[in-house]
């Protein structure tokens, strides 16, 4: 079972209190980008793989979404995002990524925020999603960007020249991260930007879109702390689309 | 025209010393990797943009290519890779990747080995590619990373611990590079690994395997120096193929 840091009170408490568990969507600095890459949503059926307190799940059926089904691994986020709807068209249910399995070609998205980093079997998780999508489905998912994981120590570091400059270190040797945030000992699996996306070529999933989140001009201007997103990516988003039979 | 370093006598003489250029293919560690990329070559109508002295070019003739056109801007280069071969099914030319223009379907493989970062219009150069190739066709090239590219002053620094580390700052700042090897001021320009991906599907390409190159252990044993490798990626591997038109 992956490691389930969310029901730990420590980490939970500091992390409810992050803008985008606070004030949703619009607390992602990243959320434009990543809604420019999602399909149109009418009458989709959609699976939110680690839906956290169901902010995207619920905007979702905003756009038309015919159903959501909202899957995370913490009881605390869970419990909080059933209490938060009464959409009968949301489901919100605690599951493992590890060993998911969802039925065959029943969804026509899959989205997922920020929750891969913490699966350590990627190719198995991409191939239950191939297959449970239908013919034509789209996978859209961010994860923390490779460049941010990689490092024993990932932290900021001055230059010589005092640019704020991000160290990278290990990135070919992939496998278990941990750092402390919120809580020690976070656990997470680095993966190589190009082992992440051949899993998905492997998968049967053809690539669309591959986006590493640097804010804009007007998202600086409004958040200056922002700028520092510009000297390394925190993220990286990918949309692919199930054109192929495994 | 793209800025001709390899013309400038101290470049040439420094450059032509790597062991890559004095043992061709078997001196440059990613070559496996790269051959494991390329489709098969029989019967296949080569284009070799950035062919410098032409080991590859002439390599890809004993791996049964029908013909190869290789293309440099540099006069020393092409000069010397003449020189070598009387292959009439070889021929070597002056050309400059910013403005070159190739015959429409000509060509059943583009292949390109760390050129393309020296490139300012990489979008012209790869609808370029994609108008040359007959469908199917395919475009396998390698650059400079950009984790390897961003920084301002890209060169090894020791973490807290003493680990080798590599910098990365303006990663999401795309355009001109200037380092100095070889000679002062060589340019070059990073984008994003996102800019290049997106530009080739953009182009009517679809990806079909990204490599980071890492040495093999085996490879570590022979060159302990390939160690640092592992650290962060020096070049990236691409193949592409002409699926779609524009």
């Amino acid at each position: 079972m992956a490691q389930n840091i969310y029901d730990n009170p420590e980490f939970f408490a500091g992390y409810s209190q992050l803008p985008r568990q606070v004030k949703g969507l619009d607390g992602a600095p990243e959320w434009p980008a990543i809604r420019a890459m999602l399909p149109a949503l009418t009458g989709k059926r959609v699976a939110d793989l680690g839906c956290g307190f169901g902010w995207a799940s619920r905007w979702m059926r905003t756009q038309g979404a015919a159903s959501v089904l909202g899957l995370d691994l913490s009881e605390n986020m869970v419990a909080r995002a059933t209490a938060d709807t009464s959409d009968p068209a949301i489901d919100y249910r605690i599951a493992d990524l590890e060993t998911l399995e969802l039925p065959e070609a029943a969804f026509d998205l899959v989205y997922s925020a920020l929750t891969f980093h913490y699966v350590e079997d990627f190719g198995r998780l991409t191939r239950m999603i191939h297959n449970a999508l239908v013919p034509g489905g789209d996978l859209v998912f961010t994860i923390e960007h490779p460049i941010f994981m990689a490092a024993a120590h990932p932290h900021w570091i001055a230059a010589e020249d005092g640019r704020k400059t991000w160290p990278v270190n290990g990135y070919s040797m992939e496998g278990e991260r941990r750092t402390d945030w919120f809580a020690r000992g976070v656990l997470k699996y680095h993966r190589t930007l190009g082992t992440t996306l051949n899993t998905l070529i492997d998968s049967g999933f053809t690539l669309r879109r591959i986006e590493e989140f640097a804010p804009t001009h007007e998202q600086i201007e409004q958040w200056p702390d922002l700028a520092e997103e510009l000297e390394r990516p925190m993220m990286l988003l990918v949309s692919a689309q199930k054109t192929e039979a495994r």
